[in-house]
């Protein structure tokens, strides 16, 4: 499968940023930076520039690969400096402020199963850390190295492995290979009349590889809300051997083997390949906004809905400050976004039905003459330019993130407010200036929610990584004490965990330690992530 | 939460049957076993007897328990012959024959997650195997002890732990200990109007942990079809440790603990309990059935509505001879039968979209006047009669058995024919007489079927258990030239082990060999279910 081209299929002029959100050209100006930190009281005056790598003083690299790998490796200082970090709201202050995490001493680009094969056996002879690599668009601190064990850091950047091998048109399948980015996935899906549906946030930025590596929250706000679900089978390259899961619809031989690797994070194991159910295009949608004046009415009808049979496509609950801040409403209301959409039938019944569960709840559909398609398209809108403003904002001395989690019903509300409260105070006394902090329900089940938060708030010069350190301390120990996850789909990296080493049950992490020592002796993989 | 007494919740003056299925008073009389074995040329002419435990020679145990576990344990015959083996065809046959599996030397009936880590302490410290056992329902050879390296064997019947401890209205949930049978089960949800909804045809004998440790299947023929999807958290006793997952709607965090311990068939812990995921009663249903002359066109009428987004509960499809067994239909037509229901929201134009779309493919909708409600029941009080049916065939020196299995569509139709041909052709090679080899679909899915079979054919006077190995041999053969799964809900055991070890991939066999090492590092629990 190996080319002579070490380029994705869809080249584009664009060029990506190194230490912000995707692209380099939509990140607002300096003069959209200053309007926006005037919006909060005591960030900087003037943006802080946008770094360059040249500043950073990146050397030569520590280690050399054999001849037989030279074709597949680069140590370009601009490579690694892109491949230094996630993009969470830390990593891109921490490149603003010029200390970015630890620079890789090697990228690679394997094209195939034996270039990654032969990596992992160079790198476990040589005791060089891998960090496997999708798009690089982790906000939980899964692709940087931090320590100081391993002889050097090679980062597997799997995008050279783009490429849908295999359409199963009857079964509505395909194995594909995990370094494609989301769009040159569905447009190669595209001429089967079949697509994916998973468009996370990160859609434009991340691969098939890390949505299953991190256990992808997805398109459906409700049922199948996880990539898990659409996984038929997997191939896995590990340093202890190669091997992949057989396509079955469904099976109850012993645990499930693809269950193992989806969630563990390049900590086990590097997925090269997956066989993935896929989706007829939908025909039929019907969307509808709702505003509520109660936010514990809206959590109710939501609950309403998501213990129905209705199984809304989109099920997406506004706090008021979150609606107001992207233009769904600014009239102090929550909004509830609602769609459906079908392959087959008609969605006209189910989304009045959605709706007559909201309207039992208080809610009142969209002002808008079009049911609220003003508020869904607004949101829409907002949703994909969030990254690039928040990066904006971390220019301007801000801090300006989000973290989510997941929790059953009866905790729900309690958790939200303690969340708001508990973040909200904290940051107040971080910075002296009163924070902003937005929750907004993401997916939904007839038995919980996942709750997700937005704060904005004045940083500390100079301290904006400890100041947002210190709020996400102050978040984990709400999660914890209310039971709910460390992530529902940001997964754990480094920066989760503290909380994950509590929540993850004991025969678990025994079992999990046994595994990774049997398929990565030399714990060259991903280290720090998941275990120690 | 220990009480005076161990017996169930729900006494009944029935008695179970050691040997065979279910009741002791619902086996067919001697007369109806000769009646059936009529039907099948070659089989005997006279039932072989009821067998007694009297007349298997029960010895003393091998080894005692400390007085501090005397209580949780006995030595009495009846119980250890009852725990010697499960329900599948060739168990049966072996007592039948006065040849059981390995009689346990102890029943343990622990009533907390203490007694069960007290008596695993022991069980390892003294280098006796523990076979986890529930409803002792298994079809294949999960429960039960063969080998020679263990001291001795301990049948571990979780049974006395059957309460629902707690319920969650709003949440849907209840935390459920995993000894309790399905009936009992169903009993304590119903004030709540609650239900797990989780019939397979074992339900009145076995248990919540049965059905998680072996990924049972469930009610639902398309969705959520394994009982997997209904776990919100597990608590697993092990021994190294004990623990429990939390109660969580969802969540990205890692690997999920869970999926590892769901279908571990008792070989990494003992699962004491589960927070499971709960339905409201359905108040909406409605059902039909269609007859199709060709099987292919029901194939293809099944696959069109597995991949709309109809999702019934119920679309089981019987092929001709699956249908006059059962008395479905007479007429050589094969049977789809379509179930839908909600507890929300009328489901008959479900139905009718359903239907239509079998009538596009070539279905006949029912011919009796209830819409095919004749064709429904028969085939329902078949479905339950069977295992008692199949019991009276051994009498009768018949094989009478049933195995499943999932593939891809693509697969599905070639898969079928092959089972039917080549075990067909074994069984008459075998026997010297034809055998039937009927199919249905038990469950499907977008992307694939589980077809079930059953085979029905004389027998070899003394040989039963031989001819059925070898027949069992030839099906695994095709299932695995077909890549299609050793099971799809009747689990692993001991009688899939061939079939099963060529299936996993090999880094998930290092991964679970490893995790079994760590979580039973005496080698005591279930010795060869899953691993040597």
């Amino acid at each position: 499968m190996a080319g002579a081209t070490r380029t994705t299929m869809h080249p584009t002029a664009r060029s990506r940023s190194w230490w912000g959100w995707g692209w380099a050209d939509a990140h607002p100006d300096d003069a959209e930076c200053t309007a926006m930190g005037a919006l909060l009281p005591g960030t900087l005056a003037q943006p802080l520039p946008v770094p360059r790598t040249a500043d950073l003083g990146i050397g030569r690299p520590a280690v050399e690969v054999p001849r037989s790998l030279a074709g597949t490796v680069t140590s370009d200082p601009e490579a690694r400096a892109a491949h230094a970090m996630g993009k969470a709201f830390r990593d891109v202050v921490r490149a603003l402020r010029g200390r970015p995490g630890r620079v890789p001493d090697l990228v690679a680009h394997p094209e195939d199963d034996r270039e990654v094969a032969d990596l992992l056996e160079w790198a476990g002879e040589h005791g060089v850390a891998v960090i496997p690599f999708g798009g690089g668009s982790s906000v939980s601190g899964g692709v940087e190295y931090r320590g100081d064990t391993h002889r050097a850091v090679l980062s597997m950047d799997l995008t050279a492995m783009n490429r849908v091998l295999e359409v199963d048109r009857v079964g509505r399948a395909a194995r594909i290979q995990a370094g494609v980015l989301g769009p040159a996935l569905e447009d190669q899906l595209r001429p089967h009349e079949l697509t994916l549906r998973h468009f996370p946030q990160s859609f434009e930025f991340s691969t098939l590889g890390g949505w299953l590596a991190t256990r992808a929250g997805g398109h459906y706000a409700t049922a199948r809300t996880h990539i898990d679900d659409f996984v038929q089978s997997l191939r896995v390259v590990t340093p202890a051997g190669a091997g992949a899961s057989w396509r079955l619809p469904a099976s109850g031989a012993g645990p499930s083997p693809d269950r193992l690797f989806l969630g563990s994070e390049g900590a086990l194991g590097v997925i090269t390949e997956a066989w993935m159910r896929l989706q007829e295009r939908p025909v039929h949608k019907a969307s509808a906004a709702l505003a509520f004046t109660s936010f514990g009415a809206a959590l109710e009808a939501v609950r309403a809905i998501a213990g129905s049979d209705l199984a809304p496509a989109n099920c997406r609950l506004l706090d008021s400050g979150e609606a107001a801040l992207s233009g769904a409403s600014q009239d102090g209301s929550s909004v509830l976004v609602l769609g459906f959409e079908s392959a087959h039938f008609p969605v006209d019944t189910r989304l009045e039905q959605a709706v007559d569960l909201a309207r039992a709840h208080g809610g009142r559909p969209g002002g808008s003459r079009d049911g609220g398609q003003d508020a869904v398209g607004a949101w829409r809108s907002a949703f994909l330019r969030m990254p690039y403003l928040r990066d904006g904002l971390a220019r301007m001395g801000a801090i300006a993130e989000t973290f989510e989690t997941a929790a059953t019903w009866d905790r729900v509300p309690g958790l939200i407010d303690a969340v708001r409260t508990e973040v909200g105070e904290a940051a107040l006394k971080a910075t002296g200036h009163p924070a902003l902090v937005n929750c907004r329900l993401t997916h939904v089940y007839p038995d919980g929610a996942a709750p997700y938060f937005t704060v904005l708030a004045a940083g500390r010069p100079d301290d904006q990584v400890a100041v947002w350190d210190h709020l996400k301390e102050v978040a984990g120990e709400v999660l914890h004490r209310h039971r709910a996850t460390i992530t529902h789909h940001h997964a754990v990296g480094r920066d989760h965990r503290p909380g994950y080493d509590l929540q993850r049950p004991e025969p678990f992490a025994l079992a999990l330690r046994a595994a990774k020592g049997a398929l990565d002796p030399h714990g060259i993989l991903n280290p720090g992530v998941l275990l120690d």
